[in-house]
């Protein structure tokens, strides 16, 4: 296998874009990562994409093949993946291995979805298409009641407390208030998290990711071709892809998502390193609790031991390991398939020393994607070449 | 490279399924696959799924992640890929790349769409999302009326006639009802052709696939592994995957489609063969002006002659190809994402002689996949191993 390296990466604003179609945006994250890179869209040799609702949200499929020709790249083969909110960590993990296996030397890989034009309760329903229809969502659970669920379990097993769950809203609240492209800029008090409405108890507003539009970029090449290109190549160091039980009643144990462990460990095992190696993290907190879960599935810490490391200041920017210094997906959006090429666009400004939350020194970064209650997930291991 | 063979398939029937949902049958078509592949589940790698529109016609996405648990196969990466009515080939590709660049030893491929049970206009809608939609579709139209224009243009640049048209439904519909897996087994006139209801002028209601349910799935690994499970491998000798412009007006010609004409001369050059050495194809016969210009495109006959090579009964079983002996999409049916894979079910069918509508002593079979008027395509050619 080569050694693939990321030489630009675009990104668009997330949030309530009016302006701008499901196609538009997902052309403007494309350009400013090519523009970055300064590869020739002509060197191109294939586009991954992903996005979740395109059909159903946006009235529009064919996304990828659409997106290569307004992009003036028509020819070249283009694929849209999809893996609910994994979808863009499932077409970046394509991309790199496009490269690592000599299939080609030049790969765009996107993410984009468009969800504020739609009425919400058609988002809701859409993003209820995530989970298993007739074995589970059927009943009328939704994702805030799932996760609902799993936060309970997470209290009652480990003694977990809702300040120690709300610290993770105001954690990334506060990081994504310095965030340029992050949908929501305001710090929120941890008073302000545990007292706001309530969505499915015990999950409340402030406990939730908002509807968002947004896309998000990056150019892959093989390592022994970047710096032709960029003073500052990032390196793919591993990548790992698993999935999990589909619905909560056929979990043996919902605070636990076994497709992040398994893809997390395929990544590190690729990466050579352990989970303490990390200094910087970019995870999939499609709520609060599942950020601490997450922490715990990475390896990040012991199990059931996540919510005192927010307590304690391990996961804030200075902290053990900075998670989710772009603010995540609570606070700077969850475009649900911009999500995962949104992390490694973050996680690169990172390891350049260009973010807007800087993790002083960071060599090693993670990025953590997951789909539905687990069902699906990718983790890919980033480092300075 | 390694070379790659399928060895085993399945397909559920193509038509009204009312007792199966979306997800039963995506696993009936894989658990046949496997059956026949002796496979144990426990040796496939990865799942690769194409489906157009679950999300919005089926309430049902993360399908490649829910299919692998209902198989019983949770852990494994799933990846869920969509090219509009290309899908399924799309996922076949990706299958075969994961084996001939040594990714994966066993992978699994499938295709599925349920349709039936949305509203009619619902899945016209769901279908013109194959489109550019700000670009095109918003204007109204939808695909019998852009295959319409296209009609019209071959019609009148190349002296196509209508009853030449007409010809190709005539010769899918008498191939179709030999066929039980196929949803319509009824022959028909070319005067019932002609005389059925108008659609989008000169499209008629015999012109189109019907709305159809189904899957189909696909075993593959590598060839020199492939005797150890069947004694009646098929080889993938040659794949190709190519774009073409998204929307007619954009097109410089439209009795032609680019992406075709790429994506066969990518699969004809890996296979190390030219057009005449293709005895059976399974081609994506949208509509049947559609089947005319894809056995241009493909080569197997000169630009403008294809017409005249359906009166000669060039394409029919016996002829000098044998074209869509299925009954193609506009008689077997055109469950959108599955299509591509049912070509390939076809094809293994063929090259083991075991078809419905056998080709004596076929040697070389080509699959054609199309997205909407062209956007994307996939084409493969398969031997005997």
């Amino acid at each position: 296998m080569r050694d693939v390296a990321i030489i630009g990466v675009g990104s668009t604003p997330f949030g309530k874009l009016e302006r701008q179609g499901i196609v538009e945006m997902a052309v403007a994250a494309c350009r400013d990562a090519l523009a970055e890179s300064r590869v020739p869209r002509e060197k191109i040799q294939a586009l991954y994409l992903g996005n979740f609702a395109g059909e159903r949200l946006a009235s529009q499929g064919s996304l990828a093949a659409i997106v290569v020709n307004r992009l003036g790249m028509s020819g070249i083969p283009a694929t849209k993946t999809e893996g609910a909110c994994a979808s863009g960590g499932i077409a970046f993990r394509l991309g790199v291995l496009g490269i690592a296996l000599g299939l080609y030397d030049f790969v765009l890989v996107g993410g984009v979805e468009k969800m504020s034009s739609a009425p919400t309760a058609e988002v809701t329903a859409a993003l209820a298409t995530a989970g298993d229809e007739t074995a589970e969502m059927r009943t009328g659970l939704t994702f805030p009641g799932a996760f609902g669920i799993i936060m309970r379990e997470h209290m009652a097993r480990y003694g977990t407390t809702r300040a120690q769950i709300g610290l993770v809203s105001v954690k990334n609240h506060g990081l994504g208030a310095a965030n340029p492209k992050a949908q929501f800029r305001k710090p929120v008090t941890l008073d302000e998290v545990v007292s706001s409405r309530l969505v499915a108890d015990p999950i409340r507003l402030f406990d939730c990711p908002p509807i968002s539009d947004g896309a998000a970029a990056a150019v892959l090449c093989p390592l022994e071709m970047a710096r032709d290109f960029t003073a500052k190549p990032v390196r793919v160091l591993g990548t790992g892809h698993a999935t999990g039980p589909a619905t909560l009643w056929e979990s043996a144990d919902v605070t636990t998502m076994p497709a992040t462990v398994r893809a997390s460990r395929e990544a590190y095992a690729a990466a050579k390193i352990a989970p303490a190696d990390v200094d910087v993290v970019e995870l999939h907190d499609c709520f609060t609790i599942a950020e601490i879960i997450a922490t715990e599935d990475l390896g990040l810490f012991p199990k059931g031991k996540g919510g005192a490391a927010v307590e304690e200041g391990w996961t804030a920017l200075g902290g053990k390991v900075a998670v989710n210094p772009s603010g995540g997906l609570i606070s700077k959006g969850h475009p649900v398939g911009a999500t995962g090429v949104a992390q490694i666009y973050e996680l690169v400004r990172q390891l350049r020393d260009e973010a807007a939350n800087q993790v002083r020194g960071a060599e090693i970064a993670l990025a953590h994607n997951l789909g539905g209650t687990g069902v699906v997930s990718t983790v890919t291991v980033l480092g300075r070449a």
